[in-house]
Protein backbone atom coordinates (compact mmCIF):
# COMPACT_ATOMS: atom_id res chain seq x y z
CA UNK A 1 0.00 0.00 0.00
CA UNK A 2 1.77 3.77 -0.94
CA UNK A 3 1.66 6.54 1.30
CA UNK A 4 -1.00 7.93 -0.56
CA UNK A 5 -3.24 5.07 -0.31
CA UNK A 6 -3.01 5.11 3.41
CA UNK A 7 -4.22 8.63 3.25
CA UNK A 8 -7.09 7.64 1.36
CA UNK A 9 -7.88 4.48 3.90
CA UNK A 10 -7.73 7.13 6.99
CA UNK A 11 -9.72 9.68 4.43
CA UNK A 12 -12.63 7.46 4.02
CA UNK A 13 -12.41 6.56 7.73
CA UNK A 14 -12.91 10.08 9.18
CA UNK A 15 -16.36 10.48 8.52
CA UNK A 16 -19.06 8.43 10.83
CA UNK A 17 -21.51 7.74 7.89
CA UNK A 18 -18.74 6.34 5.68
CA UNK A 19 -18.01 4.33 8.69
CA UNK A 20 -21.57 3.41 9.43
CA UNK A 21 -21.36 1.68 6.20
CA UNK A 22 -18.59 -0.34 6.67
CA UNK A 23 -20.01 -2.01 9.21
CA UNK A 24 -23.77 -1.98 7.68
CA UNK A 25 -21.65 -4.41 4.61
CA UNK A 26 -19.80 -6.63 7.24
CA UNK A 27 -23.79 -8.29 7.17
CA UNK A 28 -23.54 -8.85 3.60
CA UNK A 29 -23.39 -7.23 0.18
CA UNK A 30 -26.00 -4.52 -0.34
CA UNK A 31 -27.23 -1.72 -2.93
CA UNK A 32 -27.95 1.92 -1.99
CA UNK A 33 -31.35 1.64 -1.56
CA UNK A 34 -30.67 -1.03 0.89
CA UNK A 35 -27.74 0.98 2.65
CA UNK A 36 -29.38 4.18 2.99
CA UNK A 37 -32.32 3.15 5.32
CA UNK A 38 -31.16 3.89 8.86
CA UNK A 39 -29.73 7.06 7.83
CA UNK A 40 -31.59 10.58 7.54
CA UNK A 41 -29.59 10.90 4.21
CA UNK A 42 -30.62 11.14 0.64
CA UNK A 43 -29.63 8.07 -1.49
CA UNK A 44 -27.18 10.82 -3.55
CA UNK A 45 -25.48 11.62 -0.44
CA UNK A 46 -24.88 7.90 0.25
CA UNK A 47 -23.58 7.01 -2.95
CA UNK A 48 -20.60 9.96 -3.03
CA UNK A 49 -19.87 8.21 0.54
CA UNK A 50 -19.65 5.12 -1.46
CA UNK A 51 -17.61 6.43 -4.12
CA UNK A 52 -14.73 7.70 -1.61
CA UNK A 53 -15.36 4.06 -0.30
CA UNK A 54 -14.48 2.52 -3.23
CA UNK A 55 -11.73 5.52 -4.07
CA UNK A 56 -9.94 4.42 -0.84
CA UNK A 57 -10.07 0.72 -1.72
CA UNK A 58 -12.40 -0.61 1.11
CA UNK A 59 -15.86 -1.30 -1.07
CA UNK A 60 -16.06 -2.70 -4.29
CA UNK A 61 -19.17 -2.22 -6.50
CA UNK A 62 -20.54 -5.02 -8.71
CA UNK A 63 -23.37 -4.79 -10.83
CA UNK A 64 -26.06 -7.37 -10.35
CA UNK A 65 -29.38 -7.54 -12.58
CA UNK A 66 -30.31 -4.08 -12.45
CA UNK A 67 -28.67 -2.93 -8.99
CA UNK A 68 -25.29 -2.31 -8.20
CA UNK A 69 -24.01 -4.29 -4.94
CA UNK A 70 -21.62 -3.03 -2.59
CA UNK A 71 -18.97 -5.28 -1.12
CA UNK A 72 -16.90 -4.38 1.92
CA UNK A 73 -13.05 -5.04 1.06
CA UNK A 74 -11.48 -5.56 4.51
CA UNK A 75 -7.62 -5.66 3.49
CA UNK A 76 -6.72 -2.07 3.29
CA UNK A 77 -8.46 -1.97 6.86
CA UNK A 78 -5.50 -4.77 8.13
CA UNK A 79 -2.74 -2.60 6.70
CA UNK A 80 -4.58 0.85 8.32
CA UNK A 81 -4.45 -1.57 11.44
CA UNK A 82 -0.39 -2.61 10.64
CA UNK A 83 0.12 0.90 10.38
CA UNK A 84 -1.16 1.94 14.22
CA UNK A 85 0.19 -1.39 15.85
CA UNK A 86 3.22 0.17 14.93
CA UNK A 87 2.46 2.39 18.06
CA UNK A 88 1.52 0.00 20.78
CA UNK A 89 4.59 0.03 22.47
CA UNK A 90 3.75 3.98 23.21
CA UNK A 91 0.12 3.62 24.34
CA UNK A 92 1.06 0.74 26.46
CA UNK A 93 4.01 2.17 27.84
CA UNK A 94 2.29 5.21 28.96
CA UNK A 95 -0.03 2.51 30.88
CA UNK A 96 2.52 1.25 32.17
CA UNK A 97 3.74 4.48 33.94
CA UNK A 98 0.31 5.30 34.95
CA UNK A 99 -0.12 2.18 36.35
CA UNK A 100 3.51 2.47 38.19
CA UNK A 101 2.45 6.10 39.67
CA UNK A 102 -1.35 5.09 40.99
CA UNK A 103 0.67 1.82 42.64
CA UNK A 104 2.87 4.36 43.90
CA UNK A 105 0.76 6.77 45.51
CA UNK A 106 -1.18 4.12 46.74
CA UNK A 107 1.54 2.44 48.61
CA UNK A 108 2.60 5.75 50.28
CA UNK A 109 -1.06 6.67 51.39
CA UNK A 110 -1.48 3.63 52.49
CA UNK A 111 -5.39 3.99 50.55
CA UNK A 112 -7.38 2.51 47.98
CA UNK A 113 -6.35 2.57 45.03
CA UNK A 114 -7.49 6.26 43.46
CA UNK A 115 -9.86 7.24 40.44
CA UNK A 116 -7.64 7.25 37.62
CA UNK A 117 -8.23 10.84 36.70
CA UNK A 118 -9.38 12.26 39.93
CA UNK A 119 -7.16 15.28 41.22
CA UNK A 120 -4.99 15.09 43.92
CA UNK B 1 -13.85 8.23 22.78
CA UNK B 2 -17.17 10.29 21.15
CA UNK B 3 -17.67 9.61 17.05
CA UNK B 4 -16.18 12.80 16.02
CA UNK B 5 -13.18 12.07 18.29
CA UNK B 6 -12.60 8.81 16.31
CA UNK B 7 -12.96 11.14 12.86
CA UNK B 8 -10.53 13.33 13.93
CA UNK B 9 -8.16 10.87 15.17
CA UNK B 10 -8.69 9.33 11.35
CA UNK B 11 -8.70 12.64 10.23
CA UNK B 12 -5.49 13.80 11.21
CA UNK B 13 -4.02 10.08 9.97
CA UNK B 14 -5.18 10.90 6.24
CA UNK B 15 -1.92 13.25 5.71
CA UNK B 16 1.79 11.39 5.22
CA UNK B 17 3.36 14.88 6.95
CA UNK B 18 1.44 14.23 10.09
CA UNK B 19 1.88 10.45 10.24
CA UNK B 20 5.82 11.10 10.20
CA UNK B 21 5.48 14.03 12.71
CA UNK B 22 4.16 11.11 15.23
CA UNK B 23 6.85 8.82 14.29
CA UNK B 24 9.45 11.99 14.94
CA UNK B 25 7.63 12.18 17.94
CA UNK B 26 8.19 8.41 19.05
CA UNK B 27 12.04 9.60 19.44
CA UNK B 28 10.94 12.26 21.80
CA UNK B 29 9.77 15.65 22.45
CA UNK B 30 10.85 18.10 20.13
CA UNK B 31 10.17 21.69 19.23
CA UNK B 32 8.71 22.80 15.74
CA UNK B 33 12.69 23.78 14.53
CA UNK B 34 13.39 20.16 15.41
CA UNK B 35 10.32 18.74 13.63
CA UNK B 36 11.06 20.47 10.77
CA UNK B 37 14.51 19.35 9.66
CA UNK B 38 14.03 16.45 7.72
CA UNK B 39 10.85 18.15 5.37
CA UNK B 40 10.91 20.76 2.47
CA UNK B 41 8.03 22.86 3.96
CA UNK B 42 8.31 25.58 5.90
CA UNK B 43 7.66 26.02 10.00
CA UNK B 44 4.27 27.53 9.58
CA UNK B 45 3.12 24.22 7.86
CA UNK B 46 4.34 21.94 9.89
CA UNK B 47 2.76 24.47 12.82
CA UNK B 48 -0.71 24.24 11.08
CA UNK B 49 -0.28 19.97 10.50
CA UNK B 50 0.96 19.96 15.00
CA UNK B 51 -2.65 22.00 15.22
CA UNK B 52 -4.29 19.54 13.49
CA UNK B 53 -2.87 16.52 15.57
CA UNK B 54 -3.03 18.51 18.79
CA UNK B 55 -7.24 19.16 17.77
CA UNK B 56 -7.31 15.47 17.12
CA UNK B 57 -5.55 14.69 20.82
CA UNK B 58 -2.28 12.81 19.17
CA UNK B 59 0.07 15.14 20.12
CA UNK B 60 -0.19 17.53 23.46
CA UNK B 61 1.97 20.66 23.54
CA UNK B 62 4.00 21.81 26.55
CA UNK B 63 5.83 25.34 26.91
CA UNK B 64 9.61 24.33 27.98
CA UNK B 65 11.94 27.83 28.46
CA UNK B 66 11.36 29.90 25.21
CA UNK B 67 10.06 26.76 23.19
CA UNK B 68 6.95 24.84 22.98
CA UNK B 69 7.59 21.26 23.29
CA UNK B 70 5.47 18.23 21.40
CA UNK B 71 4.61 15.59 23.12
CA UNK B 72 3.15 12.19 21.46
CA UNK B 73 0.05 11.31 23.02
CA UNK B 74 -0.55 8.09 21.60
CA UNK B 75 -4.15 6.64 23.37
CA UNK B 76 -6.26 7.69 20.59
CA UNK B 77 -4.29 5.45 18.43
CA UNK B 78 -5.36 2.84 20.70
CA UNK B 79 -8.76 4.02 20.16
CA UNK B 80 -8.38 3.97 16.69
CA UNK B 81 -6.90 0.48 16.34
CA UNK B 82 -9.67 -1.02 18.82
CA UNK B 83 -12.39 0.18 15.73
CA UNK B 84 -10.11 -1.10 13.52
CA UNK B 85 -9.46 -4.47 14.90
CA UNK B 86 -13.52 -5.20 15.05
CA UNK B 87 -12.97 -5.65 11.22
CA UNK B 88 -10.38 -8.47 11.85
CA UNK B 89 -12.42 -11.24 11.02
CA UNK B 90 -12.88 -10.09 7.26
CA UNK B 91 -9.84 -9.56 6.16
CA UNK B 92 -8.90 -13.02 7.84
CA UNK B 93 -11.66 -14.60 6.26
CA UNK B 94 -10.70 -13.73 3.02
CA UNK B 95 -7.22 -14.65 3.36
CA UNK B 96 -8.28 -17.39 4.01
CA UNK B 97 -10.70 -18.48 1.43
CA UNK B 98 -7.83 -17.50 -1.09
CA UNK B 99 -5.36 -19.87 1.09
CA UNK B 100 -8.10 -22.56 0.42
CA UNK B 101 -8.57 -21.60 -3.48
CA UNK B 102 -4.31 -21.61 -3.96
CA UNK B 103 -4.10 -24.91 -2.15
CA UNK B 104 -6.98 -26.32 -4.09
CA UNK B 105 -4.85 -25.20 -7.55
CA UNK B 106 -2.00 -26.09 -6.16
CA UNK B 107 -3.47 -29.94 -5.92
CA UNK B 108 -5.67 -30.00 -8.99
CA UNK B 109 -2.14 -28.75 -11.04
CA UNK B 110 0.45 -30.98 -8.89
CA UNK B 111 2.64 -27.88 -9.76
CA UNK B 112 4.42 -24.96 -7.46
CA UNK B 113 1.68 -22.92 -5.15
CA UNK B 114 1.41 -20.21 -7.79
CA UNK B 115 2.63 -16.37 -7.09
CA UNK B 116 -0.22 -14.73 -5.09
CA UNK B 117 -0.89 -12.34 -7.65
CA UNK B 118 -0.18 -13.91 -10.60
CA UNK B 119 -2.37 -14.31 -13.55
CA UNK B 120 -3.53 -17.69 -14.58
Amino acid sequence: MTVDQLSAVFGALADPTRRAILTRLTKGDANVAEIVVPFTMSQPAISRHLKVLEQAGLVSRNRQGASRLSHLEAEPLREATAWLARYQEYWDERFHQLDALLASIQDERGTHRPDRWSTP
